[in-house]
């Protein structure tokens, strides 16, 4: 929670900076990556890697692939196997990207979603599945079962997390451990799994796996709070997001949970109209904003995230020192960090 | 084409019975991909298996996994393998049935889809993506790198298919070929993955492989360009669908492209109002269907159907004969004479 006393300068550039250095370490690595990507989005069909570039090629983070390759290095593998696994750990993020990107009739009513204008729904959902199947017949190029195993299952979870996330969108009773569960699902699921597979592709025994596992599981949970908190952030703002996305499509996270249960009646009522009712006024985004700090929802948020970081960090603890570990370590870092 | 001189009963009675005498041949197995199915859409997100059974568990025709088993099974497959696998190509099928039923804004706008009206867009979305990656682990718990490299594949080039089509739908200068090309991909590639699975289980050497994805390559076609001949049929009403959904949708199908090329100014102007630009009057579905039948377009359809028909029962002439091999060439038969 050191950051919080730092001066505003520092609090963008300095998780800017080591970021850049953890780049540095996989730079050329990701350059494979990034042209198997280009490679292998191509197609016949004009449309498809049309569609897909505008979410692989420009300037994607790629924070899965990423962990992937920092996974493999760590563990010592000297392969070119980890290029294109951490490809189809990508395709896989851009898949559910471009299918969490569709709009409902409801949406348009609403009059929030643009996105897929130019597109229509079907297209992104086509390419979605084109990904996906790209990141299959990667996985069937490398050969190793148990890297598709991870994977399908990983997947499948995922899935399961949208779809438990679209039933518990609207709804204030979440409960935190159940919150919690989904986003495990959603998110945590291909970051665990992008960790894994760089055990896996290293040989290294189970305990590793699991390590490595547990690791990517913590960091992608800590990242989906730290995410959910900067949506009602200013500093969201300064990197130039939209705040307040998650409140405008009534999606319950745990800062509002967190306000909800330490709210009186008045407040709840307001948040079961804002969300649940998605009867929204005006100025409710900022009242929502100021409940949210009256009641340390935020910092409770990064709290959670910054216990989970820890996670992260204990499980990898037993790897000896290597740069691609202290990498590892400055990525949990980072993504606390960037909340303030 | 004998078909046409049956008596109307013959009409709808005979190819149902002769697909009732395919489907007893395979019926112990097919009750054991049922089960896999309804065990395997389960999970902790109760709407998964509620959206999955729409689909799935009520009255599906199962032909695809039915091609698997008949597949296997005349190639002298005696094992279980072909159950998990039949099972896993139903589910790419359900898979792309529920992306399929995504609805763009303008479909909503035109007011002509309300299919996904209880559910949204999004759920189905993610249903299929759950069912796809379930259709993955099938496949790795079979452990089968060769069937995973063929179902990869097909699940690609079903995607680019899809979104041909997307591209093509409302373009009237479509060639013949492109359209073959497109329904080759978006549905004659799972019927061809369905049935060479069939010979790689039964560990057959790669000519009968070979032999049976062009067998399910070819009645791919023909399946689907019957289907797009009974769009514009009467005999389409008696089976209880409705008639005219691709012209609803301006989709560009054989039938239109030989009225198309066959017709004069003023019919290629109505098709490119209706089609193109999707300015449809009330009786211009009438007037398409006289058009249709004035140049010969659906029973030139058909008489396409038939060629890939025939391709399809060469394809598989050299195995020796067997009940499995008959039913096999039964269907073929099936999927032409229900034109009529």
């Amino acid at each position: 929670m050191a950051g919080a006393r730092r001066s505003r300068a520092e609090q963008i550039v300095a998780p800017v900076d080591r970021m850049a250095s953890v780049r540095a370490l996989v730079d050329a690595e990701l350059l494979e990556v990034n042209r198997l990507i280009i490679d292998r989005m191509q197609s016949p069909v004009a449309l498809i890697p049309q569609l897909a570039q505008h979410l692989t090629a420009a300037g994607g983070k790629r924070v899965r692939p990423m962990l992937t390759l920092l996974a493999a290095n760590m563990c010592g593998y000297r392969g070119q196997r980890h290029i294109g696994l951490a490809t189809s750990v990508e395709f896989i993020h851009t898949a559910t990207l471009l299918h969490d990107d569709v709009v409902d009739e409801s949406d348009l009513r609403r009059g929030i979603k643009t996105a897929n204008a130019v597109w229509g729904n079907k297209a992104p959902v086509l390419v979605g599945d084109f990904l996906f199947s790209r990141a299959f017949q990667l996985m069937v190029t490398d050969g190793s079962l148990r890297v598709l195993d991870i994977l399908a299952n990983a997947s499948a979870v995922i899935a399961e997390g949208e779809v438990a996330q679209l039933v518990t969108a609207n709804d204030t009773d979440t409960t935190e451990q159940a919150y919690l569960d989904m986003i495990a699902a959603k998110t945590a699921a291909l970051f665990r799994a992008a960790c894994q597979v760089g055990a896996v592709v290293a040989e290294r025994p189970e305990a590793d796996e699991e390590a490595l596992a547990s690791y990517g599981q913590n960091l992608g949970i800590a990242f989906q709070l730290v995410d959910d908190a900067l949506d009602y952030s200013a500093q969201q703002a300064v990197l130039g997001k939209t705040v307040g996305d998650d409140f405008r499509e009534g999606k319950i996270t745990l800062p509002v949970l967190l306000a909800f249960a330490r709210g009186d009646d008045a407040e709840r009522a307001f948040w079961r109209r804002t969300m649940e009712e998605l009867d929204q006024r005006p100025d409710d985004l900022d009242q929502a904003t100021g409940l949210l700090l009256a009641h340390g929802a935020l910092a409770g948020t990064i709290d959670r995230a910054a216990e989970f970081g820890e996670a992260a960090r204990r499980a990898i603890a037993p790897f000896p020192w290597s740069r691609h570990k202290e990498a590892l370590l400055d990525i949990v870092d980072f993504c606390i960090e960037r909340a303030y």
